[in-house]
C-alpha cells in the first residue's frame, strides 16, 4: 500500500487512463480536478495491491453510468460521492475494506480514488476490463461469477435506486435506463466482491499502468523525445504477450457522432497524409471497437485503440475526435484474461455485431 | 370491515372497474381469476372502510406498473405477488396493516385484493385516482404530500429494484424506465402511507362504486332493463354533485393504437348510427382522456369516459376498440376532491397538453 502524494502523479494517471479508455469511459478530468485538490490539501489516495488483500476483505466498485458525452456536461460532486459511499456502507450492512475500479479506462478510474481518498479506503491497484466498455456486465468480475448486485445508485438530486438484478446483462439495461429517466448521469456502487474474488478475477495493476503511460508521454515531451515511441516501449511487452503497434499516421476526414438511448455512436475516417487511398476507419460504440485499414481489421475488440495526437502523443476520446485532427492511431494487446475463451464469449467481437472471431492485434499486424 | 365470500362480487367488481378505468389501467381479468380462485377455496379477500383504520396503521399501495397492452400478454403470478408482500414487509421494516389501491380503474383495482386476501390483509374502500390515470404522481396521495417512495418494485423473474426517489413525477419517470427495461411489466409496492393518511387524502368508498356498477350491468341483463339506464340511475347524483350522461351513441369508424415508450396512445372516431356527419372522438394516452363531439369538448379529464358495448353494456378498456363496434359513450364526474385547483395543476387537461381548462360535464353538457 502507498500512498499517492504527488499530484502529477494524478495528471499523469488522468491521461493514461484516456488511453486505456479506448476512446470511450469519459473525460476524467472531473475527476482529476477532485483529487489534485484532495492530495493539494493534505488528503492522499491509497493503492493498494490485490496481493495485499485480505480474502474476506469486502471491496466495491463505484462507477459512474451514462453516456461519456453527457458526463463532460455533468458535474459529479464530492457530496454526491461521499453519500454514495455512506449510503453503500448502510445497504451493503458491512464497513467497506477497499475500493475498485470496475473500469480503469477514463472517468471511472479516477471515481475510487476520489471516493477512497476522502472516506480513507485504499483502492485496488486493478480493474475489472483493463480498458473501458459500454456494458457494465463486460467485466472479468461478472464472467467468474461475480454480479453487479447488489448495487446502489444515485445522482445529484439525492434520487436513489437500490437494485437486486441476477442477471448482469439485465442489470445493465436496468442501469442504464435509470441514468437515461433522471437525466442521463448517476454514480453507483456495484460489483460487491471479497478479496478473494478480486485476487482471482480482476484484471490486475491496471492503475500502474494508467501511471506509466501518462508517465511516458509527459517525461519523452519533456526531454524532447517521441512520446508516441517512449508509450510502445513501453507497452510493447511480447514475454507477457502484450503486443502495441503504431496502426496508422494520418488525418481525420469524417467523425460521424450520435447520441441515441444513452449511448455513443460514431465512426471516424483517418487518411494517410501522403497517400489519400490509404484509409483507417475506426468504428465506435462508446469506446473504439474495431479499427480497418483498407477493409482489412487490424485491431479488434477487446484488444485497445488510442487514437493520440500526432504532435503530443495526448490520448483522444471518441467525443473529442474531430475535422481535420491529425493523429496516430496505436493498437494495444487487452490483458491475457480477456482473451480466455470465455471472457471472448462476453466481450469478443461477435457481442458487438461483428461477424468475426477474436484475433489478437499481433496475429492481425504480423504480415504488415 | 367484511369479507367478499361470494366470487360474483369479484366478478361485478372487475366489469365496474373497467368502467372506473376510463379506458385505461388495464384488463382486471388476470386479478379476477386469482381473487375468484381465492374464494372457491375459501380465502376471502377482507374490506374495510378508511374510517375504521387507526391513524397510525401502515397502509402500501400495491400497483401494477406498464403499458396495459402488456399487461394483458404477461401472466402476473400469485407466487410474484407473495415475493412482493414478504419483501415490501422487510423493506419498510413494518407489519402492513392494510393496503390500498393506488388507482381503482382496471387491473390495480385487484391487485390488493389478490394479495391482501392471500396475506390476510384488508383492503382499503378507497383509492388515490378514483379512475386510470397514466402517471404515478396523479393521484390525490402525491397532491397531499404522500409519495410514491420509498417503493420496492419486482418483476416475474425475481429483479428487484428499491428505490427512494423525492419528487414523484421523476418516479413516475423512473419506474416506467425500469418496467421498459424489464420488458413492460412490474409490480410494486408503493405509497406508503399512515390511517390518518388514507382517511384525509383518499377518495373514498371507490371499492363499493365498482361492485355496484357491475352490479347494476349484471342485474339489468337478468331482469331484461335497459343496463346503461341502470348504471347511470346508480352513478347520477347531483345532489353530491356527480353527474353521468350519456355522452353518444354510435358505431365505431376508426381506431389508432401505437405502443410507444411503455405506452398505450390513440384515437378513436365514433359516427351517429342514422347521421354520420355527428361524430365523436375520444383522446387516448392508456386512458380516455376526452371526448369531443363534432369539435366541441363533451367531456374532459379528470372526469370519465366509459365505453360500453351497445346491446351488454360491457364496458371496454382502450385496447378493446375496433372498427364497427356499436358502442354507448357515458361520461361522469370525478369524485369532487379530484376537481380541486391543486388537483387540477397535477391531473387537470392542461397536464395532457389540451390548451383548456377544466370543465365539468355538468358545465360541458348543460345546454346539449
Amino acid at each position: 500500500m502507498y500512498e499517492v502524494k504527488d499530484s502529477q502523479v494524478v495528471k499523469d494517471m488522468a491521461n493514461g487512463a484516456v488511453f486505456l479508455g479506448s476512446g470511450g469511459g469519459g473525460d476524467p478530468y472531473i475527476g482529476e480536478l477532485f483529487l489534485v485538490r484532495q492530495i493539494e490539501s493534505g488528503v492522499f489516495p491509497k493503492i493498494v495491491k490485490a496481493a495485499e488483500l485480505n480474502d474476506d476483505d469486502f471491496v466495491i466498485s463505484i462507477a459512474g453510468i451514462g453516456a461519456p458525452t453527457v458526463l463532460v456536461e455533468h458535474i459529479v460532486s464530492e457530496t454526491m460521492l461521499m453519500r454514495l459511499l455512506k449510503r453503500a456502507e448502510e445497504f451493503y450492512g458491512r464497513k467497506i475494506d477497499a475500493l475498485i475500479s470496475a473500469e480503469i479506462g477514463g472517468a471511472n478510474s479516477m471515481f475510487p480514488l476520489a471516493v477512497g481518498a476522502k472516506g480513507n479506503i485504499p483502492v485496488v491497484d486493478a480493474d475489472g476490463m483493463g480498458r473501458a466498455f459500454p456494458h457494465i456486465e463486460m467485466t472479468t468480475f461478472s464472467v467468474y461469477g461475480c454480479t453487479a448486485c447488489p448495487a446502489i445508485i444515485t445522482d445529484e438530486l439525492e434520487n436513489y435506486g437500490m437494485f437486486e438484478i441476477p442477471t448482469d446483462r439485465t442489470a445493465e439495461d436496468v442501469f442504464r435506463a435509470f441514468a437515461t429517466s433522471l437525466g442521463a448521469m448517476v454514480v453507483g456502487a456495484v460489483y460487491p466482491m471479497s478479496g478473494k474474488d478480486v485476487k482471482s478475477f480482476a484484471v490486475h495493476d491496471t492503475i500502474t499502468q494508467t501511471i506509466e503511460i501518462g508517465r511516458c508521454i509527459r517525461l519523452a515531451r519533456e526531454q524532447g523525445d517521441e512520446p508516441v515511441d517512449r508509450v510502445l516501449d513501453f507497452l510493447d511487452d511480447p514475454e507477457n504477450d502484450r503486443h502495441a503497434r503504431v496502426l496508422f499516421d494520418g488525418k481525420i476526414t469524417d467523425v460521424r457522432h450520435e447520441t441515441r438511448d444513452g449511448w455513443h455512436w460514431g465512426e471516424a475516417r483517418i487518411v494517410d497524409l501522403t497517400d489519400p487511398s490509404d484509409e483507417l476507419v475506426i468504428d465506435i460504440q462508446n469506446e473504439y471497437l474495431s479499427a480497418r485499414r483498407n477493409g482489412k481489421t487490424v485491431t479488434i475488440v477487446p484488444d485497445l485503440i488510442a487514437v493520440l495526437d500526432r504532435e503530443t502523443c495526448q490520448p483522444m476520446t471518441a467525443e473529442m475526435l474531430r475535422y481535420g485532427l491529425r493523429v496516430r492511431v496505436v493498437g494495444y494487446s487487452s490483458a491475457p484474461i480477456m482473451r480466455r475463451d470465455e471472457c471472448l464469449a462476453v466481450f469478443g467481437p461477435r457481442m458487438f455485431g461483428y461477424d468475426e472471431d477474436f484475433q489478437s492485434i499481433d496475429q492481425l499486424t504480423r504480415h504488415t
